[in-house]
């Protein structure tokens, strides 16, 4: 049995880590801190974990050594307490953006402040299986990754990884719910406003687009062209991607280089039907799961294939894709405690 | 023309005012105040009104003398400025709370303290001309009415009116959605929490039951069964209200009865059909319109008979049964500025 | 490890059944009928289900012989099928309306028709655990209860258990979402018409009230006053009832008649706070889980008692509550398979 | 008075010219046409329209001549209905799309068979105002557009006409409410399908791209690179486009391109604000309303700059633009019976 704490429990993404972390059969949760829930239960806080769970949240300071540390503090936050938490856990787990690009330049150029813990930079491994499975298995510190570049990078890595595409550059429309937004009331969350509505809020700069372009440009110039739109809903990413195949490329192939990188990994499905109305990735479907569908259309008028990708935000955009990341850490089943197939219909 | 003043123009109801009174063909709107956002565009709050006027909000203090004056104060304030506002505008209709109920005493008990400015109580004429037109034709002061109140009382009224209840006991079950809690943002508005809610806000004690006590008991005692449900929906009220009629009443009865009520009302409509999808008072088709649509059904199996009202929270729950008060009161045609039929689909 | 087949299962109810039963710890799955899908893949209908299973649909020609069948046939089918199917498992759950009510002539009264098949009625029992836990361990023949009759008997049931009423008289206004109709596309849930409805679609002569009378009514007179109103939702009901109590009879008496009754069931909870935002049961909360929740609030002012019961109506409210019925009937542990949490925010 | 007649008036976009037509100052409406509920009330159908006018539906053998004949019948149905229709009026407006495209090899490249009457292509205006007002202004034909190239073109035309362009390549992500399937029920479109769903239904190959390309292109070829994606939302329209500028061109040149050609167009607003929530266009704001709505940003990274163009599908989409369309036709004000400014909160 492995012992694991939240740090942070008490917004979106810790208790999604918490809830799943309830039902792993690995895991026992010790702890789950929240400075401004202190002394209360979890479930005052999370609703859905009433009679599952009798935890209180306790503070940073009152944390114990335990084997897994997930961080889930707001953006900034963990940069500045790594070096006195880092000694609490020999598996660290922030699914924050704080570690999430290795080049410590992009931190001034794409959040607008220098990075305060260069130093670990190095140290942490980009967390998604799918793309680092052998660094995380074993590793000490591993990162999260944007839900939103979770989605594009998901959907786009076979055509990079296989040398299919004709220009270095994508397009890249992501859809997302409110809950990508956190747990803090605004003007624009408040529902008479945000209700229905489809609101462009970053055209241009997102800056998810940082970790697509590390993580699929190996090493190679990459232009990314990212707008982001918050739709109508609470849990879900939808990345509707444009790319250039070179000539030759035709959809039979393409299947090969999705089948073939995607046929056997656990959480990820390529959804691409000729008839019914779930034709294509569908968010609503993956709800509480922690799959990403994958689907992909070529354009039968010229080189372009869209490529679209689904997941749920909190699931395998963050607190699903953590757990996954620290069964390979921990050397458990990777689908441990995230078999939860979703709900039809939602 | 008539000239208009807004007086807390920024928040929902104010700006629905605005809206309507922009376009309404007898009257020039002359300010609109927001303490807040004094100097802005209106339209930077309502962005409705974008290219519809170059309005600015002005404060309080630079109200100058109009023929009407809407207040659309959060309640309690209304109570505190009524001296000082008075003077300014020949009709006062205040959108609030706080002149809605006929005896002092109903404010301690319904909102927990004592009513500042009780004179004034005699003065105000409950504003739903479907009940007091004559009252409100000329009037100096009017008070607007509850929206789950109006709805409630706009169902019941005819069946009041002409005796052919069997107990002086309603049940009330009002649904309505999240822009009548108002335009400032809380935890319990959050778009992640907020969406898809059926919330039991008020399961008993909502204030809305002092005023259908008032203008449906005639003077005699009223049980009045009230509960209150959030619903997901950002405008629309539903009442669904059950009474006991007298052995012999049938459903002919009843058509009588509501014919005789409504039969010449310009926005109310009777909806009860034998076929098709809208056999009852649907809200969501009343957003945007002065409407109070009513059904009923009897129940085949007893003397219960079912009511519902639907409206719009912000329109014939606020602002448009505000502008109607304001035609009568200012000899204006009673529909002026209120003819928006509403959208299907929607 | 208990063998199951689910007829029917291309409708929602069926696809929850195979849903949980693919997770389910005890059991296989060995055939799931479908005559219009019949060879194609289960999750050709249930997309949440790719990647779970390689089952194909069966018909019910094909039917083998397996320790569990769920019927989750059309109301009306399975009367008419139930000679041919009972000798192919020892024990059959119906997920229909058709063996719910015990008195033959409740079916004319009710459902319009005489039933085809009354010899049965008596064999059948009402399945829900929290009512019928020793009647259901080990039975034969159990059928699943109506989702709106559910949630409005696990709501009363314990005020009914322990006379704490001062009237044979209840007052129900249930709300529930678009799945409750079934899969068949009409005009009435076409979205554009669908969405945002607030439907009054059984103000009365709901076909539940019939099994609330029987349940609740322990053999004497009860008036239950039903109406149903369709909201924007999926999944989810919420019955809010309105009863009336006994002199003297407080909040506290009624905490203690609720924890009596549901503290040890671990699919009901009680749920009524002083603060937070989720003070009384939230239905979106429960999607996807086995959860009924419960709360209550007297009227300050009288005797009247406000109960709020929410649940899923395609897992407690029909698939779930079926499940966990043969967890009892076949001497499996209560809660298998039926241990999601639900999520939030949602 | 111009008289007026509807072919087709059950549809969503026969009901909405009907909304429109019966508040319409100028015009009055005579004849409204549905096969299927001829000799019903319109309010049967629409029922917005309760209490608003006593027309029924009558047959395409009844019309009779008119000024102004809307077509909404389902595309196809024109061109075989044209010849024996046009004798009717003397000014037709078809909202269909069998007349938008003027290259008749167009009709078997997208939509999969031979234009049957070709001779009427080169008589038909595109009808967008804000393009071809002065064609439009007295003629005797005029098409409709499709919805999505009707936010297309809206959002991109500026910079196409001032030759801002580094490339004669655009990336559409185009996204829409479900009304904009019709009035038909299917699979699809059943609301637990639905409801909560972000489906890419036409990745590659939408129809409406060849609209763009003819109205975009001037005669030079044109990479139009769509997708379309049905979002939750029953109106609405937000088309996400990408496009590159030449070198030099910054915020400011654009803000002179878009606003020397909308400065002075009734119904087109640039949306780009610096603060608050609503800073690009918002397609539900717009419901109801014929405005479209126009924001952009340069990314600060490079020469994209996105473009947002929002709308109602069923008006400024198709019911609205033709009305407007109808005024310059028939010498009315631009703006008659289309002042609706939309709703907030909504």
């Amino acid at each position: 049995m492995i012992t694991a704490g939240i740090v942070g429990a008490s917004g979106y993404t810790g208790g999604e880590v918490l809830r799943i972390l309830l039902r792993h059969p690995d895991v026992q949760v010790l702890q789950a801190t929240s400075e401004s829930n202190a002394g209360h239960f979890v479930h005052a806080v999370h609703p859905n974990l009433r009679k599952q769970c009798q935890l209180k949240f306790s503070t940073i300071g009152d944390l114990k050594p335990c084997d897994v540390l997930f961080l889930c503090l707001p953006h900034g936050s963990a940069m500045r307490r790594i070096a006195g938490l880092e000694g609490l856990a020999k598996t660290i787990i922030d699914l924050s953006a704080d570690f999430r690009l290795r080049n410590p330049d992009d931190y001034p150029a794409w959040y607008g402040h220098p990075h305060e813990a260069p130093q670990y930079l190095d140290r942490f491994v980009y967390g998604i299986p799918e793309l680092h499975r052998k660094a995380i298995s074993g590793a000490r510190f591993i990162t999260g990754a944007g839900c939103l570049a979770t989605a594009s990078i998901l959907g786009l890595l076979p055509l990079f990884k296989h040398d299919v595409l004709a220009r270095r550059e994508v397009f890249i429309e992501a859809k997302v719910g409110s809950s990508a937004a956190g747990d803090t009331p605004h003007l624009s969350t408040h529902h008479p406003e945000r209700s229905g509505a489809v609101r462009s809020f970053e055209p241009t700069g997102h800056r998810h687009t940082a970790e697509i372009v590390q993580e699929l440009g190996f090493g190679q110039p990459l232009a990314v062209h990212f707008s982001a739109t918050a739709i109508e809903a609470v849990r879900g990413v939808l990345a509707t991607c444009h790319v250039f195949v070179k000539d030759g490329v035709e959809e039979k192939d393409l299947w090969k280089v999705y089948r073939g990188e995607y046929g056997d990994e656990p959480f990820l499905r390529i959804v691409k039907e000729r008839q019914g109305i779930y034709r294509y990735p569908e968010m609503k479907l993956l709800a509480g799961t922690n799959f990403c569908d994958v689907g992909f259309e070529k354009d039968p008028r010229g080189a372009r294939v869209v490529v679209m990708a689904a997941l749920d935000n909190l699931v395998k955009g963050a607190a699903g894709n953590g757990v996954q990341a620290m069964n390979l850490a921990c050397g458990l089943p990777e689908t441990a405690g995230l078999e939860f197939p979703g709900l039809h219909p939602v």
